[in-house]
């Protein structure tokens, strides 16, 4: 399979009326907005377009505790992430932490077993976070077979 | 053709060490780096996976003049812009202005017509920029028919 870009993540103060603006735009409805109780982040998904396979993935914190409320107040929100597919979570975040580059979550198995998000994690066996450059942050994943 | 992502503009202090991390990563490498003078930019491409006709640009500024300075020293760099293509460039825009958001700069003819940047323009006739909330800038292109 090799390599991709699955999506970019955006926080939003407001993920209907940033979705409104990309639609637009000329982006399609991706799914609905799921919250996701464990992350405390509400999240929607934006289709780019079919043929590219990639998407906006728009996030809003739920409250205070919310892990991105700080990247809203304090830088205003905006681009957060790149999520990339890898076939071997494992191997690439190996060849990360040899660079020196901070791990901020290791591979994991995707925690949302919620209900409301089996969407997200559809397929999605293992994820991690890395910071690859002082304010770069990536998602690696690494579905399911 | 619709609507599709282009690219995506990443704010590096350096575009060969930035680039070998991303080939780490699984990326393949795109164009060399090509200076800009006009825009006091480096820029260096970096592809994404050829199924999705999408790619990262790196940024790096030339002097302290360049527009991007600020976005490197004031917020350590990162996630830039997002480069949509579109049909109608000035469609696109007019309805942009309409629900009020703010043009960065007005769709134009691509002015990198120096001869490293020929690659960059390829195809490209019309260019403009927006920010579509506080911190997301985007850049619209509709390529030559």
């Amino acid at each position: 399979m090799g390599f991709r870009l699955d999506h970019i993540g955006l926080v939003v103060e407001n993920i209907k009326e940033f979705a409104e603006t990309l639609y637009a735009l000329g982006l399609k409805p991706g799914t609905e907005q799921v919250p996701n109780p464990l992350q405390k982040v509400s999240a929607s998904f934006v289709n780019v377009i079919d043929g590219q396979d990639v998407y906006i993935e728009l996030l809003e914190p739920t409250d205070s505790y919310s892990p991105i409320i700080n990247f809203l107040k304090k830088e205003g929100g905006g681009l957060h992430h790149l999520c990339f597919e890898v076939d071997d979570i494992e191997e690439t975040s190996a060849k990360l932490v040899h660079k020196g580059f901070q791990m901020v979550s290791p591979p994991e198995d995707c925690a949302a077993y919620d209900e409301n998000l089996k969407l997200e994690c559809k397929n999605v066996t293992r994820i991690a976070f890395f910071l690859i450059s002082k304010k770069i942050l990536i998602e690696l994943i690494e579905k399911g077979k």
